[in-house]
């Protein structure tokens, strides 16, 4: 029996290694970027690492570097090219925060307008929170850093 | 008549210079995190460059590296802490994109399940795109990068 490892099974490690074809939008020596095939609107692209890491906690910081560092260059050429009215960048961490494929990736969806195949739900609980407690929130949260 | 620059009215400057007062999570040369105070999740935390740059189109690549780079660092003190079930990462860019403070930041949502407070609203519209078409359009942004 041969148990292949999580990167053998990934799709995008094969993109990378162009086992798969893929529409690739960008390529440098640690990140390449590539349409989403959804295409969720028209535009919709992925920017990945090269390495195999999951998601955002796996992410070591060379690498997020690497990967974020070339993000401007990519908005402005979707900006370029399709002069959306805005842009959105989202990375679902987890199954239960949408992430489909587990190997790190950014999504990149231009803006044309509401109904354009991409929005945000966003309930706002500012009322439930005092002053006093997000500084017990930020305080808990900053005693976790490493 | 005194003209205000963008950057003397903007909240997140003021909350840089300590003008403001705000939960702080993280904080290095270039890079502060603190609360939104809107609290989508418990524990959303946003994460911005102390440098004022608009969107990510002005972004600069080394502003991006050293934003990003601390990111799993804060993602990961906040999983440490109220062990979400994932994560979102969220960059609106533009007001049709529903950004609202005109300084980039980047949304680091924690996700506890549906209904929790955020979501994605997600059209896929593979059906509508050849592997031509997908060519076609990743051969439009590539030439536009710069
Ligand atoms: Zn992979
Ligand atoms: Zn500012």
């Amino acid at each position: 029996m041969i148990i292949l490892s999580c990167e053998e099974n990934c799709i995008f490690c094969k993109i990378v290694s162009g086992e798969i074809p893929a529409a690739k939008v960008y390529e440098d020596e640690h990140v390449l970027a590539f349409l989403d095939i959804s295409q969720v609107t028209k535009g919709h692209t992925l920017v990945i690492p090269k390495l195999h890491e999951e998601n955002i906690f796996e992410l070591k910081p060379e690498t997020a570097k690497q990967l974020f560092g070339v993000v401007p260059k990519i908005a402005n050429a979707i900006k370029e090219t399709y002069k959306p009215l805005g842009l959105n960048i989202l990375n679902n961490n987890g199954k239960d925060a949408g992430q489909a494929v587990f190997h790190y990736h950014l999504h990149l969806i231009p803006r044309y307008g509401k109904g354009d195949g991409f929005g945000a739900v966003w309930k706002d609980h500012s009322s439930q929170y005092s002053a006093d407690d997000l500084q017990l929130i930020a305080k808990e949260i900053s005693s976790s850093l490493k």
